[in-house]
């Protein structure tokens, strides 16, 4: 399958509409549904799944259960995926408390900061010192990590994940990072995606002026 | 001008691009660069700024200064824009202490929660009582909210923003907002783009082991 970043994040949401149409007793659903809930159309719906080799029919719609079991095999959901953080500021601690993880068979196996007075636990996971990095990526095989350190200390960071023979990172730092073909970065903007809904909301711009409360 | 989400993500990913360019002492910049930046390619580009009675010649390219002022003010990047947090946790205190708004004329008005321990201020931002978000929002004509309170409570939230003419949010809880067709919902849900990592990574899918620091 000629897997591009859009197609395996629509698939994730497919399974997510999926999840949800199976708890309200569904049994079956059709590519138009799940179009509207991706914001897609039927027709790259049925592209997607016909290049994943899951088959339905216009008519007849998809067998809710063996979508989720062939998406699942395909998106390795059977599996623990292990991950680790690098930064325990707010956007790190927020990851270690989100509760929306373990479920998806996520798992956040450490933390690692360089400030001593943050190590320890947070809600289960445990924050080392960066020192510890090498080691315990090489010992538990971690491909994956979450990177939530300050812009300027993003690349150094990812630089140490790929010379340890991580392979991903999810990005949280404002700034391009430079990587080898075989890294892959998914950059998350938050600025970016807050200027899109103040494009779309046509938001009313006034001089700055003094709030009332 | 047809906007998608994408088209003007696109149009503000071609902007910081810009800005770096100039920042590097380039006077023109090419549609094929900014397609490699963008992760694009140059027939978009060209498309998009077509679109935006953007001119420029293939041979020639795009003047930088020029493309910059007509980039802001489509975007309206000449005036602040302002905007409200709900919920003072950890997503919340981290948007609050990010530096990267206040150069872009993002302005955090304040912030809201119910909890009482967390009204104060954090880096210049005052939080205060959910009751007062009525007030502020009327006063203020805020049109833009953060949603970054549980999925419990963010439909009651974006309930809220609805009916005090608000226009659009930047949502933070993993649930699906109903909201009226007026209302720009653009969500960031951190798990699917941990999952992207996940996959693109091929993360060795082993049982959940002990983990050795």
């Amino acid at each position: 399958m000629a897997t591009t970043k859009q197609s395996v994040s629509r698939l994730y949401r497919y399974r997510d509409a999926i999840y949800r149409l199976k708890e309200l007793g569904s049994e079956k659903v059709f590519s138009g549904h799940l179009a509207n809930v991706v914001g897609s159309n039927s027709a790259q719906v049925r592209k997607d799944f016909s290049l994943l080799n899951i088959s339905g029919n216009k008519r007849g719609g998809y067998i809710v259960d063996d979508l989720i079991d062939q998406i699942n095999t395909l998106l390795g959901k059977d599996k623990i995926q292990n991950v680790i953080i690098v930064g325990a500021g707010h956007i790190g601690r927020a990851l270690m408390q989100y509760d929306g993880f373990s479920k998806e068979k996520i798992h956040i196996a450490a933390a690692f900061d360089i400030d001593p007075l943050k190590y320890g636990q947070e809600v289960g996971v445990s924050i080392f010192s960066i020192d510890k990095l090498d080691n315990f990526v090489k010992k538990n095989k971690i491909k994956v990590g979450v990177i939530a350190v300050p812009y300027f200390a993003a690349q150094q960071v990812v630089d140490k994940m790929v010379s340890l023979g991580m392979k991903g990172a999810l990005n949280f730092a404002p700034i391009n990072l430079k990587v080898p073909e075989s890294f892959f970065v998914n950059n998350v903007n938050v600025r970016l995606e807050l200027e899109v809904v103040n494009y779309f909301a046509g938001v009313q711009r006034t001089k700055n002026e003094k709030y009332k409360s």
